[in-house]
Formats: structure tokens, sequence, C-alpha cells
């Protein structure tokens, strides 16, 4: 950020009065342009028991296997958005929405909300954001090949979840380094 | 949003290509600046069988009584975001917080992010942004003076819960025209 996006004079990180922290402020009109985290809202679809990848066909991680998930919008629930973006990713719609799992990832500033919710019907498909949409019984899980660690450690609650039938609400940090239960480092 | 942040040009809504939705787009330079919901985390502080509200000092709502919470900050979790709000607000430290209350807030592009914790002794006091700091009981609680409709669902909630030691994680959308429970409209 080096210019006010309201008035278009330069702009110099400082801390305005009665805050705490370095912000952008304009060095004309002094308004204060504050940055904040921003939410990604998503679903973990499933069908009968198997559990719905999409095989990501952008940057980043491009080629590894993800949640549907993606940028909450101005004027959506979380709810609307991760159904939005489970449609947009994979062409699945999906019934019995519940909210399941709470990520903050401090370090990148995002904070992830997913609901679980289950495909009617098994119909999806590729998009122009999934190279690749498919079905994953627990065996199956490419867990060398997730784009994400959200991806599998959402994975990871709903299959030790699933044996008891009992889905509590998770809330995590993921922090870097993170170590995966999967993979060696 | 009328100059980019990055160059100074100046800026244009449109539909970028692979989008669906306008977007403020330079002229100059291309880049999309995108507009996303905010994270807004709090504390619903009990001491006893008591809440503690804080009388806001500044706008908007000015002289209402709000649960302590604030804007999410980059690099925060939003645990970390709440407790902070909490301290700045009232001066009250709380331990043993539990992700507790989602309210999503479409029209006015925010996401409330609720931990119900304890005071450890009754000590906090006003501050910049609160004028008054103070303990209620269910029956003393201010509700045709609460400054927003996500204070009154979050202590009718908490109240309802409270009868029977079961805080199960609520997510709810709040949208207006939003209809009080206490106050005649």
């Amino acid at each position: 950020m080096k210019f006010c996006s309201s008035c278009g004079n330069s702009i110099t990180q400082k801390i305005p009065i009665g805050d705490n922290r370095l912000r952008y402020v304009c060095d004309k009109c002094g308004e204060i342009h504050y940055q904040n985290p921003r939410v990604i809202a998503g679903i973990l679809p499933t069908y009968n028991n198997k559990i719905m990848l999409c095989k990501r066909s952008i940057q980043p991680r491009e080629g590894y296997w993800t949640l549907p998930a993606g940028f909450l919008e101005n004027g959506e629930s979380t709810l609307e958005g991760a159904l939005r973006e489970c449609f947009e990713e994979s062409l699945a719609k999906v019934i019995n929405p519940a909210l399941y799992a709470i990520f903050d990832i401090p370090q990148i500033n995002q904070v992830y909300m997913f609901y679980r919710a289950e495909l009617e019907t098994p119909e999806y498909g590729p998009t122009s954001e999934s190279s690749e949409v498919a079905l994953f019984d627990e065996a199956e899980i490419p867990w060398s090949q997730l784009a994400f660690p959200m991806v599998e450690v959402a994975l990871d609650h709903y299959l030790e979840d699933r044996k008891t039938g009992h889905f509590n609400i998770i809330r995590e940090d993921i922090r870097r380094p993170w170590k995966s239960r999967h993979n060696p480092s």
C-alpha cells in the first residue's frame, strides 16, 4: 500500500493517536487504511462414507487436493459463502450443513470456517478452479497430496468424530512450523 | 475507493475476467482491490452469576451497553483478539475462554466470534472506549440500553444455556429488520 485509495496521495506507516499499531495513514487527508484478517468459508462434503475433495487447478498448491473453500464476500453469511464456494469449485450442491471447524491461521491473517454437509446425489465435476473432483473412502485419502494443513486437520477430526457420530464444533489455531500426522517432515 | 493503493491511478468498478462480481480495478496497473467482511472478536465475561458489560464512550451507539469486542487484527487468532479487546475495553483479564457464539451479520459485512470466559477477580474499570464497566445480575441487565442486536442475542442464549449448564456453540445470522425479544419495536 503506497497511495491513499480515497484521495490518491502518498501514505506513511505510523501509529495514529489513540492507537498502538502501525497503520497506513494518508499524508494529506489523514484517512487510516486498516488491514484485517479475511474469512475463508468452506464445506467438508460427504456422500455415504466418502469425502469429496477437489484437485486445485490454480495457484497456490496447484495439483494438490483440498476441501472446497474460498474468501467470504461482502453481503453473504459464512454459510452462504461456504455453499457458493462448494458449488463454484466442484459443481456439488449439498444439504444439511452444520458448522464444524474453525481454524485460526494468524500467520497468514486467515480465519477458516468449515461446515459439514452431504451431497444428496453424487453429482459434481471439474470447474475453472478444480481439474478434478472425486469422492474418497478413508483408505483412499491422498494424505501426501493435500494442499494445506487445514485440510489434513479437518479430515483427521472428521474421521475421528465419525467413529462416534458426535461432531462437536472444533476451534483450533494452525501455526507454523506445522507437523503433519500423516507425512514425514 | 477512488484511487489504486499500489500505483495511485484512478479506479473503475468492473467485473474482472473469470469473476462474476463488481470489483475495484485499477485503470492503469490492473490490480484488483477486493473488499471482504471483517471479523469482530469478543468476550462474554462472567463473574459468579453476573455478566460484565461495558458502556460505550465512542460512536456508534455511544452511551449504550455492550460486550467487549472489536476488529480482529492481522497476526492474531480470534481468541487472542477477543482477550485483547476485552482488556482494552474493560481492563478485565479473563480465564477459561471457550468459543461460544458466532454471528453472521452480512448486511454490514461482519462476522462476530464470542468466547465465554470468567473473571478470576472482579477487577475492571473504565477505559478510553468505555465510560463505565459493570457486573450485572440477570434481573439488572439493561435490555433497553444495549448497543447492538448481537449483545441481546448473545445474552439471551447465555442465560438460557446457564439454566442447564450446557453451552453448545451457537451460529446464527442476524439480519435486518431485527426484532428484539425484550424491547417493543
